[in-house]
């Protein structure tokens, strides 16, 4: 249904400037270049360990600005809130929202809240939109990945998908995981006065497996990926093999994937290595003149392929 | 529940730039101006006389910024489709929102599509936010009116309200009648020239009357509607009067309200009948110096109170 309703959205709407891959897109406004971006929210549950559904809008707003190497100015919020939810917990929400906002240096300009009908609307979804801007000249993108490149990760992929996952309670699983939600600014930041930075993402649904299947695509190349290399938390790792997931195709909402030139793999990881969210960062993979494709090696010379996605493996975390 | 929600917001995300009466905000991008709105859509039934969620959405956003003065450049739009919504129906809605774009001359940058669990959603949910530009040093608003100041309207009111409460076939009434959904923007350009232009509005939801009391509350000022002035259908009339409605506080969604300077009534009524979408337009009333209230004058010298309204008299019409 997903593709369906993608093309047709493509098919009505397609002009020069929607581009469905980007995180956001650079517009014109005068003499002015300003980079937007929107994401619709309806994770549930709408409060999980680690955050909710407010502090993820906004993280996951301003980390689309983020990986286009860009510094989030302004946010607008439309809402739809059911009837008779209870406005303590939207009260927390909304707080918890305005915190995000704040500490992430961005304002809302303007909102808007639509109550629907008792029994629509699972409590409450968000759509933020997000302006930014970036330094004249940047630009980032998968036109810019080279066979050679260098692969990075800035922290331990799957924490959000498996917190949110546990936090529905269906499968009787306790655990102290947090969801990494959080802004990347301070991780992209980082990276982007290295001239051979060539594309940044924040992999969140599909993963990290969706975004190296994004590149192989879009590039015509190959993604090899390390097993032992990629960060996965013992708790991700353990939920992940009861239940038969997958940790490299959960959303994260506060991880970076970069694709670098291979010489400055090492001066990217340093950068990362500096920052508190980045101390588990790691070099995870190269980009191979290879057929299209994505190969996980193991650390015993095993390969396998990481297809892509056909659906969502836990729908409603983000 | 409207009222509660308003207030956490406002408590939670208050900024300086944040107006909540507002219909656009300005905001600066480096030595840029820019506009930004933000609405949400959740129209039932999503189809209508006269267009549908996906044009309303269109329309309804860049109305909001045409009233500021602005010219809407861009829109994000962020959807939110139940599981099992009819695919061609989508299509037919999708392809009227690109129609309603592309005539309004505004291009869609950034688009989200989240797909929610049947039963949750009313179908489908639109959030929408636009960009534009306005000339440099152009100020509208309610603290430009004044005591004397003339209220013109640009058509007949409550076509939108009736038109879709009778697409809902709950009453067993037929009309003819169409939503007045349109983009406003020919209309609010044509006065954008006159020097005594202080302030416009779309009445979506509240209508007419919510209008003249929200000046009303903003200025300290009294309004005087004359009630044989103000332009409405006859079968918008006869379905009010069957049903108990009052045109004055049903939605327009192609319908703009103006205060002008009374010496300049007249060239801002020339303006807009001049157009095609202003055969109808009207001066209905004047801004007085009188205690903040909002009174209707009828034909007869009879006068009655036009109150807030406290709750939508037609819910899920925008």
């Amino acid at each position: 249904m997903r593709e369906l309703i993608e093309q047709v959205f493509a098919h009505h709407l397609s002009n020069p400037l929607l581009d469905i891959q980007a995180d956001a897109v650079p517009v014109s406004v005068g003499a002015t270049e300003i980079m937007v971006t929107t994401d619709g929210f309806t994770v549930q549950p709408l409060e999980f360990p680690g955050g909710d559904i407010g502090s993820l809008a906004v993280h996951g707003t301003i980390n689309d600005l983020a990986v286009s190497g860009a510094t989030p100015l302004y946010l607008s919020l439309s809402t739809f809130i059911e009837e008779g939810m209870e406005i303590a917990q939207l009260e927390r929400i909304v707080s918890s929202l305005g915190r995000a906002a704040t500490s992430a240096g961005v304002q809302v300009v303007a909102g808007d809240t639509k109550v629907v009908r008792r029994g629509e609307g699972g409590g409450l979804y968000i759509a933020a939109t997000g302006v930014g801007i970036r330094a004249p000249g940047l630009s980032l993108g998968m036109q810019h990945i080279r066979a050679g490149d260098a692969m990075i990760v800035s922290g331990p992929v799957g924490d959000h998908g498996i917190a949110v996952m546990l936090a529905r309670e269906q499968f009787g699983l306790r655990s102290d995981l947090q969801s990494d939600a959080a802004s990347v600014l301070p991780l992209t930041r980082a990276l982007l006065p290295l001239s051979g930075l060539r594309f940044m993402r924040d992999p969140t649904r599909g993963g990290l497996a969706t975004v190296a299947n994004e590149i192989s695509r879009a590039t015509g190349l190959g993604v090899l990926l390390r097993d032992e290399q990629i960060p996965v938390r013992e708790a991700v790792r353990s939920v992940c093999e009861m239940l038969g997931y997958d940790p490299l195709y959960l959303a994260c909402e506060g991880r970076v994937v970069a694709v670098v030139a291979a010489d400055q793999a090492a001066a990217a990881l340093a950068a990362w290595r500096a920052l508190p969210q980045g101390e588990f960062a790691a070099i995870i993979g190269a980009v191979e003149k290879t057929q299209p494709q994505v190969i996980m090696e193991t650390a015993l010379g095993g390969k396998r392929f990481l297809e892509e996605l056909e659906d969502d493996p836990l729908p409603r975390i983000c």
